[in-house]
């Protein structure tokens, strides 16, 4: 029988908690620690009846040869030295979103995981829904056929953080969610980002991003931690099928459409496009419910065990903190495009050199 | 008694009919006339059972002192000939959105109605439904405290109009309904625009617009012609209160929430703010279902009666041409920032003087 | 040319208005009168610009040869004399649910229609709509499989009538539809019903029917006159599919799902049956939004034209009277199961005799 | 400093992992063992991590001092031996629903434990959500005026059970819910019930109950294992008030709907009955999303700690049983009206003796 892979928790804050459950319910992982600075706090997360043992020293963790891989819920700003640390030990990482405060820092990360042959995970933990993975199927399988437009809406009275504007919030799960659904990932040339801060909290509290993707399309990503009521919607246009994702309608999360209209080419000297408007049924499959963070310590022990990256590995991190700089540098220039780092593999680079 | 006024409703295509519908409806109006160029057309609107007259003349309308008002439902290019025509031949105009192909044309037909102390409306006919005149209310009277951000969404599966693109189309009824609702009408500084044509139409199927009001305040509109499902939602952020409007919600359009985030301000060293959350209950208004183009004509009715500026008058409408002409410019411009034009009363830019 | 039918609408208070204004808008059909004891009130209905007739007298209606049909909305307790006189002028008659006061009254007419070789037709208004029509193709050919159960639910703030309670005011909404999608139309057996008045209207405000159909089948059937909400929802329970029909989502009333619990038959000896459950995808149907009443006086029309029986026959209105005048029985009785007459036309009785 | 109360979860099927969660989570309560003959299954409920103790024995656990309290989540039929066991060991006793197989049994386990003076407490799940809580307050509190009715739906997809029907599954929610709210809990003179099996299953998989309650009101429950959709709704129909607690609204479970219909007292001729209608404003009340277990947990604890009755006590658990036992013999008997036991502790019968 193969040996468990030994595993520790770094950061017992918000989602701390959530890892150590599911690490604990995940074959193939045995919880070895749960570790942050703040023992006390450590110990009230695993309560009066767990075996994991606790420590308050990262440096401990990291010597102990039973563990094998390292699981981090830390603040951004420290995603950096943890990872790194971790990583030098020889250990593979699954880290929070976003993979590090800035793209310099994560190219970092990646770079040190490549050249150790060490996993390096991103837990953007909605792509591991069945709602997305099905999306991606639908999409990546040509179902929906070319897709057209892509539009996000992710707003709800949220926590104004501390630390982070709206958009580096939120908009990762938004921009994360894109990636596992193209074809290529999300390639984006050019973005724009307008923001608001009403309340004058000091950073944007409601966020817009307008992504002109490498082949074009348009996609709207609005972000918003001062709506009153919840609001989750994604719509994937495509020339055969559109989606719309609500994922407030519990028992109907995802639609497909049948519905939209399309330009049927005329002769040359016709300035006015025939349109013809499909209005067939909609489908909505039966999807299972399922915890994510279950599928994303399933696929962190798979990718370990396969030796093979996982579904949201470091570039995929990449390109979402890529977006991010760009955004923030639009939001400071009043909302005009900026350039989007093109974010490829070692490997890609060389291929085509 | 009061003579009834005489109406003539002229275009019989889409809005026609519903104009001579409830022109027949209004109290204090009477019908005279329903007159399109294409006679065989108008006189299917009117069936076989009406007394109503047809005529494909405009000139005959006009010369008819039984007619002392029109109401106007031709395409936007026209408007400034019919409506010019007939203000100068005296008679009060009701016109659709927009009040005219652009705002130099706009302003000549409220400045030709003005000096002929006619009425000049617009059919904002958003602006008239009970939903509406509440959210009026609610901002107006205070109840929902400081506007604070305003977000609308008008998607659904629409016509591809040959000679407007989808901001001219739908934005015009987002704008109308800011201009309603806030204490001095919708005073835009600047707005940027991003526009789509995923299916190769020739123009805009899909649109946002970020409007910055003159307060600072920030404003959002999203239109597509392209989505299969329809959501109307409004969102009219507030400093003590934030109203939701979804109208497709048929059962409770208007939810006005005591949910939100404030920002307790701290000692001046503080680089955090502080902020606390609200949590409140919800209200559901009673609202009657009525017809809003019921309103609209009685409206039209009581400003000619009354000698008063109609609640949308072509001020209104001017105030929405300048911001759709300035998205167009964003629009070619990349989605830059383009300033929109100062419209205003002369009576007021002789009182500053 | 055909001629068109000449038709009277008799009744000029809350329905008959509809009734006109469909008939006006029917081809074949040519609205001659609105005929109401309050002249003035079928004036105001009609409006300043018909030219449509108005009269106090249905004598002088029904002796008028332009009158090949009449339109009947009158209060129930009235069918009976103004059907019949119609009939007995050989005039075809639509007349509003239900058929008469009581079943005996109900096969009056239905007796004196079919020996006249009139049509008889019942303004079951709901089984024209685009949604019954394709539950009836749904259920009738055969793609649901074989019914297993009915659930209807029609409860809202209503008017409390003066002359019925809330079973004869709403319940044949429910029993016509049921009549309509069933293969051979709503075949029970016997009714149990209870009705509760909390308010002291003196009459039942909600009420239960429970109905055991032909085929073992039970149906149940829960109206409402005083839920503060509206909820209109159908469930037609099937061996390979169940259909949930939610008239008030407005942008999927249908949905069509493949989702369900089968007995898989084990051996003679096990007493526990095992169960399979299916868990596939729902479709929801593309439909038309039409009015139905547009099709209650097109199929009125068309089966005076073609000399055939309309949908909604005479028998139809018989089946849903038979089962009210049980219902009633039952709650007097405390919700005892009463036997529903057996509803057949001569033909068949002489047919198995 | 107070010692904890030592618990044992006896059962380690479907709930069992519920109770055993919650009740690690409890302050007050120190969990000391999962007992289930299955001992392989327990351990695999507990995880690899736990420190909690596992027993295939209900003696050995029952002998061991440390254990002050059990909790019990095994099947319906084994309610009594093991719950009896419990108590004559002198432990207090959480239950799940329904309290024992039937009414004869359940009190049995109430006289048991009021002779001991210890807790015996149902697990009514439902009651302990902060929905009902509020409800409960609402109904008390008097702010809905008098309850005029009640109907209850809770239908879905469900497991087809093997050893009872949907009435005996599912009714005992909605029941235990009408006795928390109801100022005297839920007495019930008369009950009615239909069911039917469309599917061959061998027991009602569609229920229908009638429940004429002492006051004269009038309540109604529908529950169904077999419909592809989720539906959970309770209506709450007050003079004053009527609430309506739709629970697959996330974000709106609860209306308070000042809407209804009321009667104004004519003179004594007057036959008809002159109604009023109200159309006033709906409240959502802010409420927090608690898991109601946790709450079940804590008010097993601080009864037992303050020795005095639970919010669902032994007799509230008879209450339940005494409705179900009449259902069953109304649905026997084709759904006449089968009268419910009187169900009063003992000092009250001697009080009014």
């Amino acid at each position: 029988m193969d040996q468990p892979i030994g595993i520790a928790v770094v950061g017992a804050g918000y989602w701390g908690p959530n890892l150590v459950r599911n690490a604990q319910a995940t074959p193939g992982l045995k919880l070895r620690y749960l570790c942050d600075l703040d023992v006390e706090r450590a110990r009230r997360v695993l309560g009066d009846y767990s075996t994991v043992r606790v420590s308050g020293s990262l440096d401990d963790v990291l010597a102990d040869p039973a563990v094998d891989a390292v699981a981090i819920a830390t603040p951004a700003a420290t995603h950096l030295p943890v990872a790194m640390a971790a990583l030098r030990a020889g250990k593979h990482v699954l880290v929070e979103k976003p993979l590090a405060a800035g793209y310099t820092e994560g190219l970092e990360l990646v770079r040190e995981a490549e050249s150790r042959g060490l996993t390096l995970m991103l837990d953007h933990t909605f792509v591991y829904t069945p709602t997305v993975r099905h999306l991606r199927e639908l999409v990546r399988g040509g179902e929906i056929g070319t897709v057209q437009y892509l539009d996000s809406v992710r707003v709800n009275l949220g926590l104004v953080q501390p630390d982070v504007d709206v958009l580096w919030d939120l908009a990762p799960h938004d921009l994360s969610i894109f990636d596992a659904i193209l074809p290529d990932g999300v390639r984006v040339v050019r973005v724009s980002a307008h923001g608001s801060d009403p309340i004058g909290a000091g950073r944007a509290c409601i966020g817009h991003l307008t992504l002109e993707l490498s082949d074009g399309v348009l996609a709207h990503v609005h972000v918003n931690w001062l709506s009153p009521t919840k609001i989750r919607t994604m719509i994937v246009g495509g020339s055969r099928r559109t989606v719309v994702w609500d994922d407030l309608n519990v028992v109907q999360r995802v639609s497909v459409h049948d519905r939209g209209a399309d330009v049927i080419e005329g002769d040359e000297a016709r300035t006015q496009a025939i349109i013809s408007y499909r209005r067939g049924d909609t489908v909505a499959p039966a999807l299972p419910e399922r915890e994510a963070l279950r599928g994303v310590m399933a696929e962190f022990a798979a990718s370990i065990t396969e030796k093979r990256p996982p579904l949201t590995d470091g570039w995929s991190g990449l390109r979402v903190l890529a977006i991010l700089e760009a955004a923030s540098a639009s939001l400071a220039a009043g909302g005009e495009f900026v350039t989007v780092r093109d974010v490829r593999p070692a490997e890609w680079e060389e291929a085509v050199a």
